[in-house]
């Protein structure tokens, strides 16, 4: 396996050439930007569906949906309406990287939008490694996959700035514990910020929201022209 | 990128001769193996822990827990007494390997065990990719995950032989819908035989140990000596 480890060094630094043009570009664009990493079915699809209802005209987001097959998230997220939606299919591939995010990029018409959003392949390992130029990473939990993850899986619950708590409707029905799921998070990431919600039930969902319009409004200054996830 | 595609390919045509000597390992012994792959969260160890309990005495089954991070779900299964457990820790690959398992195999004492079953890390897409030297994959989905799965990670269903349907006990909470998750399932894999249960309610566990019952009464002839998943 040696010949195998620097390779990838060179894949990581590639990435992070492109990543930090990535930032730049959203730097000078004044545009903020989040990397929405999770398990598949956490239910990151219909949190950004409910989203883009919500600020319908009043925040343009701009929105990369990836998949590792079919744009058919891409077409749910564009059918919400008011949203620039485009579609990165890997093909196989088990994370986005920043070459494919710059690639959609350079296609899409920024001005004018508030908030870039990137849904990223369903997988709780793999996107953790790869930095897409995103201010910051949101992992989602879902209550249907159990209060453990942060401990099994703690890369991506590490470089996260937000929790969010997806499917708070299910809660009572499985041994999810709210308060269990938080304290593992903070014995991994003591900094992460917590949200719970129900996108069928809308509880928590104003949260999302008040949490989402706080990073549109943040003054110029705080955008970062490198690095990772920013404490705030 | 073009120099990662060779490498690749060996690190897989590595992978595929441990494999194949973990595959006529398992064959000497006559011991069938599942190689179980699914999202985190989707029920994979609470369905062992009561497939143990279940088989008690009567079937020692050899069981290699991944994860990630922490020895928990080994921990978990190990006291649910009966088995052979032994955990990997993968230390962050997103996926267990050939190597890994050959490794823990060496170190197990299989003779009196009649079924061996890997629980691979919480990933629906790379562990797709690596053969463990397993007679069949069993792919899981959660009804709180989405019926929607088996297109948008098409690769690890066309490899199952088995897609087992989790936390029926959910159904009617969300828009899961077990005819459309079949249709899709079959859509990748019209082979695929498909089970849905509910490790919490016990509604369907008897056929997924029924299922279990006729693996391990195969006659030994049927043992596959090389491939993947050979259709009975």
């Amino acid at each position: 396996m040696s010949e195998i480890i620097p390779i990838g060094e060179k894949v990581l630094s590639d990435n992070d050439r492109l990543a930090a043009e990535i930032r730049a570009r959203l730097a000078r664009l004044n545009l903020p930007s989040l990397n929405l990493v999770s398990s598949p079915g956490s239910g990151k699809t219909s949190l950004l569906e409910k989203t883009l209802a919500h600020f319908g005209g009043r925040l343009r987001i701009a929105l990369i949906a990836g998949d590792v097959q079919t744009d058919n998230d891409a077409r749910r997220l564009a059918a919400a309406g008011g949203a620039l939606v485009r579609p990165i299919v890997t093909g196989g591939a088990c994370h986005l990287d920043a070459r494919m995010v710059s690639r959609v990029l350079a296609e899409m018409e920024l001005e004018g939008c508030g908030l870039l959003i990137i849904e990223n392949v369903g997988n709780l390992v793999c996107p953790s490694s790869y930095d897409l130029g995103e201010d910051k990473k949101v992992v989602l939990l879902s209550t249907a996959e159990g209060d453990d993850k942060p401990l099994k899986y703690p890369a991506i619950f590490r470089r996260a700035a937000l929790l969010v708590i997806t499917k708070t409707d299910l809660l009572g029905l499985s041994d999810f514990d709210l308060e269990r799921a938080a304290r593992h998070a903070r014995m991994i990431n003591p900094e992460i910020e917590i949200l719970h919600l129900s996108s069928r039930s809308g509880e928590g969902m104003a949260d999302w929201y008040a949490w989402l319009e706080r990073l549109t409004r943040r003054p110029a200054a705080a955008v970062p022209d490198a690095g990772g996830n920013p404490l705030e």
